[in-house]
């Protein structure tokens, strides 16, 4: 069977082959905007968005979402954090955290799957801190200030290891354990 | 006829009524939870939201959606500005500002108003500047650190001032020049 990967991201579609080789599924790349809406809960996000998708008719697909959840900020940027990041950036955020005691910090993936009429949502999360200056140059949005052992940033971990402690391979994890059941 | 204000905030309610007593229209509080996209434009916000209301049958109504866009920060909290204010608040804009000499902001009110089948979507501004600390005690959000003048905040202008050259006076102006070619 065909699962589409609805992105404008070619890099999440060769991830998701990667990871769900070991299935009988093949992957496709799918095209097709929906709207994100505005909520604190990346879970709204996606369930939304598939709720908009299944309307158009399309099904056995896949959505993710995923942010960065900053404590001391009240969960800023969160939903927001691709916004965020285009504006104010890395250097926006280590500013608002200056003098700050409280470096905790999660990121969170949610991965919204149709797949023969079934619904499966999934959450991954890594836990982990705010560094005090960017550091790294492997990853891309908050990599560089973001780290999982109060050491290195996401930024200077190799791709594989990266991928076991990340909140995006959680996420993919648990789907993982979902898809088996239904196919 | 009547005009239903879609709005949490019963506050807007009676403004529409005061700036709408001019014509024969009674206005009505309705409370009807709509989505909010995630977007960069306020109009997207509210023609969006427009689209969904009429597709649930609503005619006859209005909605609107305001945002502080700050300059040196790419727009940002823009469309995000409620979020921004529950999370980082004045204090997170005034750090992101610290140093920085470009001050220019605006804010921006946008109002949808579906009307006797007929769509008008009006956006008002005003021009202004982040201020360097919060300064006055009237209005909410971000009113303590922005100024029309570049000398009072909006939160130590009288109310009657403040609408005179307010972002939402602005919209409502626009909207009322659009009802009278209505109605």
């Amino acid at each position: 069977m065909i699962l589409k990967v609805v992105t404008s991201n070619p890099g999440k579609v060769t991830e998701y082959r990667e990871a769900l080789s070991s299935f009988s599924i093949d992957i496709e790349h799918t095209r097709i905007p929906y709207d994100e809406i505005q909520t604190s809960r990346l879970e709204d996000v996606v369930e939304n968005g598939m709720e908009h998708l299944k309307a158009s008719g399309l099904t056995d697909f896949i959505i993710d979402d995923s942010g960065m959840f900053v404590g001391a900020l009240k969960g800023f940027p969160g939903v927001y954090s691709a916004y965020v990041q285009r504006t104010i950036g890395n250097a926006g955020i280590l500013r608002l955290m200056e003098n700050e005691e409280n470096r905790e910090a999660n990121f969170q993936c949610c991965i919204g799957c149709n797949l023969k009429g079934k619904d499966i949502v999934v959450l991954g999360k890594c836990d982990g801190m705010i560094l005090k200056k960017e550091t790294g140059t492997e990853g891309f949005g908050y990599d560089p200030i973001f780290s999982h052992d109060g050491k290195r940033s996401f930024a200077e971990l190799p791709i594989v290891e990266k991928n076991r402690v990340s909140h995006r391979g959680d996420a993919v994890r648990l789907l993982m354990k979902e898809i088996e059941k239904v196919v």
